[in-house]
């Protein structure tokens, strides 16, 4: 798990944007295939790969022991920048394999390729850049956490779930979401704009109660949504679909620094 | 998102477990239907579910606007415990849906059943519940939160991963694996585990870095672990699951501090 160094901007208040650097963990598509089968696509961090896949197969109930499970063999005779994001487990043939049940197809799967750069072209194809329609001051977005803490009751109650909160382009806060899971929160977010006709969500940004994986940004991206900001870090392949998609992420959100990874220009006066 | 009320234990140094209530957040499963047709179960929050379904077809691309969803019906006339569980996007006629693509399997899906207890009692099919072999000694687990930060460089540097450490019956720190995906996390060391030749970890316990959903109990219940303790808080299904797997779940997790949900009586000298 050796992360990987980016460039970004610190912002305090009463200071402009300073320019550095900061390590960012990796995050890159795994395709697993059982008998050459496909039957996964899962976003991961790279390294421990036969581990993974051993363990994704045992706690599926494919396997029931380690001599059900042959080998896994990590794909390295891949095109460009796939090289081990390719691996497969060949698994005894006593045991059987029910690949309608055990084959998951994410966003990522069908058409987007085995490594982040396939999988960005797929999704920039999809859904165009945002373009530059707005610009968020600093000093709001260092008070959405609280606003955000202030409008989440469930979280208060059990700590066990994640929040999502959009914002107008007159910072007004406009419908928070919470669930078990992150995605759903965001879907919710989303499928609310929708509901309402307001989409694309150009000028308006967006708060999550946690970490910044690609699949937030490729939602934000589909809803037109400039800025995405949230509580925790990003990852890398979240930066660079947000560099080539035109949105803006914040990370680290506090109510007195964050750190801006991509597109600063949004932010300013 | 209306929290349920649980039974607990409270630990705190030199005291005996007290037992106390808290509020655990819900987690259900839901399956999206599109003209009728299942094509993804989700675990969620229970509430906003037309718009997750809106959300969620949307940032995947299957539906362009809000006049592509002609409505969003939420099945009532269903089994005992499965009502609201399913909903059904009507997406207009004219507009193309790659069923092939979109269709999601993931484990509770194709044999589960459409409620938290009909998931349980397939996945207690598939995994016996874990024996009472071996008790922690809570001064033990309250040392893990520090023993695998010491571990742990990757979160150290970026802040953007999850962790999964495993402690063995002599309270040794076996393995720890770090991944942007939680499950991964898990996998990887159940994987480690499995490729060792050490299933089932009966005496084991395991760390992870953050809540404690469902998913992560049925995993660590396929793998035999008596104990899960996480540093944020467990689901109700999470909780579900580990009462009837006999499973304990510890949340909360901190050096002078935490809860214990399920099977207290695995904690002791």
């Amino acid at each position: 798990m050796t992360p990987d160094d980016v460039s970004l901007h610190r912002w305090r208040p009463g200071a402009p944007l300073a320019p550095d650097t900061d390590r960012v963990a990796v995050e890159e598509p795994l395709e697993l295939r059982v008998n050459g089968r496909s039957v996964a696509v899962v976003m991961r961090s790279p390294g421990h790969e036969r581990e993974l896949a051993a363990g994704f197969l045992f706690t599926e109930g494919v396997i029931r022991s380690a001599d059900d499970l042959l080998d896994v063999l990590v794909c390295r005779d891949l095109p460009d920048g796939q090289s081990g994001n390719v691996v497969d487990a060949v698994v005894a043939p006593s045991v059987p394999v029910d690949f309608e049940r055990l084959t998951r197809h994410v966003f990522s799967a069908s058409s987007c390729g085995l490594c982040g750069k396939a999988t960005l072209d797929a999704v920039l194809q999809a859904f165009p850049p945002v373009p530059m329609t707005h610009r968020f001051l600093p000093e709001t977005l260092s008070a959405w956490p609280r606003r955000l803490r202030e409008a989440q009751p469930g979280f208060g109650a059990t700590g066990g779930v994640h929040a999502c909160a959009l914002f107008g382009p007159d910072d007004s806060l406009l419908v928070v979401r919470e669930d078990v899971g992150r995605h759903n929160a965001l879907d919710k977010v989303i499928g609310h704009a929708l509901l309402a006709h307001r989409l694309p969500l150009g000028g308006h940004g967006l708060l999550v109660s946690g970490r910044i994986a690609f699949e937030l940004v490729q939602k934000a991206l589909a809803a037109g949504i400039g800025l995405i900001a949230g509580i925790g870090a990003p990852t890398t392949l979240a930066l660079d679909c947000a560099h080539r998609g035109g949105v803006t992420v914040v990370g680290f959100l506090r109510d007195d620094r964050f750190n801006v990874y991509t597109h600063p220009e949004r932010l300013g006066a």
